[in-house]
């Protein structure tokens, strides 16, 4: 598995999941040390399962997700099985994300207040609605083999836009409950504005999420780092000749539109093929 | 100017043009009917030079900086010249910025209100300051004919993701900004949570800003659409038949390293020979 750049690839990976990994234990400090715990009760500790399923789910798993492909040690697996994976990393999160949002409209509820008049929910339960959107889509379209290739690889730049600028604003708007959430609970003894320990710490893990993004994105929109065609797809490569507008096309990392579409129209042939062997590989490396 | 798609950019860009202008409207909309109206007085007016400048300068300016090179009718002007323009757009941006912070400041100290405890100000202070380190460094590597080619096809997949990554912190902290003011404001008669007038029109404010950002992050990410490289360049291009991680490679839209590598040899040729052009262009064009 020849890659360019490796070493700095498996950096950033690592400092990606640390950053995460960091970011969810944040979190968890913040709602057991500073808040009320955890708990399922409409009161305060279940509003605190809602920062805690969404930094774990929407944050941490789906950036995971996001570049599941770009592992290079999975590039011997199917595309098939990689899909199953980036699939369920993301269906993963997103019930972690309707469980976070069922912990706040229990805990709005218990306690009489309004939901959905901010503009963090606003822009929260657009992104929800539009990832989970974004999920069925891309089980129907790219994952189930009934879709035509066109149709495929008309959609696959508006699929990965979509992905990653949804990420983004998931990123933003967990900065947006933060920035809430301190304003609400640090009112007196301490004021947010006296620079609290609370405050201090829950600012940083603003932060650590904001820098899990920013390597995310760097990994992912990184095009020598991406996922090498298929092996047999040179033979049904079109011709390289082709002028600049086209060549270099598709999004992001995305390489170009010639190579989307022949990795897309290789890989239903080799799906027709073999079959037996991607449910094999499925089998020994799930 | 043949371009892939025309009317299809053409109608993104009108569509980021009028959302962005709303952004700025909706903000003075904001301050002057239900704020306290603009002055330099270390009161509220002065403070509401924050979201003004924020909002016309830090968002709608950076954006349209960010796609300038993507206009077709630019694409017969010099490379050079868009860059001046290109550059000139993000110092226009940074000044506004700059000046934001000072509002803010002066208000705070006057009102004897804390600085930078907020999460909002930790990220925004720091785009600030990366912003500004951004427009230096691409000054000295990019705009002056100093830096080495192999300089500047290194750093500019770093530029790129930079400037991405920063328009993008840019919204998120001017989302931030909007839930603290509106939280800060509406405590009583009416309160944030009633769904006043000022809330919701804020809200949708808020959700304008966001969707300014997807139609320049959409239009910069179309490969397509990218800058043609100059005329004579093909003459300098690299061997096609590089290996696919190689080719395709460089950042986001940005074409590949070969692309760009052979662009920049180009440019340097170009500029030995045209200045005289290049000047002429300038002066024909501004």
């Amino acid at each position: 598995m020849a890659m360019d750049g490796y070493r700095g690839f498996l950096g950033l990976l690592v400092a990606a999941l640390l950053v995460g990994f960091l970011s969810v234990i944040f979190t968890l400090i913040w709602v057991l040390h500073y808040r009320e715990g955890l708990g399922w009760d409409g009161r305060a500790p279940e509003f605190n399962w809602h920062p805690v399923l969404v930094v774990t789910g929407f944050v941490f798993i789906q950036g995971i997700a996001i570049i599941v492909y770009r592992l290079p040690w999975t590039w011997k697996c199917s595309k098939l099985l990689m899909k199953f994976i980036h699939a369920g990393l993301n269906t993963i999160a997103a019930i972690l994300a309707i469980i976070s949002l069922v912990a706040v409209f229990d805990y709005h509820n218990t306690s009489n207040i309004p939901n959905m008049y901010s503009l963090h929910s606003w822009i929260g339960m657009i992104a929800v609605i539009l990832y989970i959107l974004q999920l069925v889509l891309g089980f129907f379209i790219f994952l189930l083999p009934l879709a035509p290739l066109s149709l495929r690889a008309l959609l696959m730049p508006i699929h990965v836009y979509s992905g990653l600028f949804l990420f983004g604003t998931v990123i933003a708007t967990v900065l947006m409950g933060v920035t809430e959430k301190l304003i609400f609970s640090l009112r007196e003894n301490p004021a947010y504005s006296t620079f609290p320990p609370e405050g201090v710490f829950t600012n940083t893990l603003g932060l650590l999420i904001l820098l899990f993004g920013a390597l995310i994105f760097w990994i992912v929109t990184r095009p020598q780092w991406k996922r090498p065609k298929e092996p047999n797809s040179t033979l049904l490569q079109p011709n390289r000749g082709t002028p600049e507008g086209v060549e270099g096309s598709m999004a992001i990392n995305f390489g170009n539109m010639d190579k989307s579409d022949s990795e897309i129209n290789n890989e239903a042939a080799a799906r027709k093929r073999n079959i037996t062997i991607d449910e094999a590989g499925q089998r020994s490396t799930v």
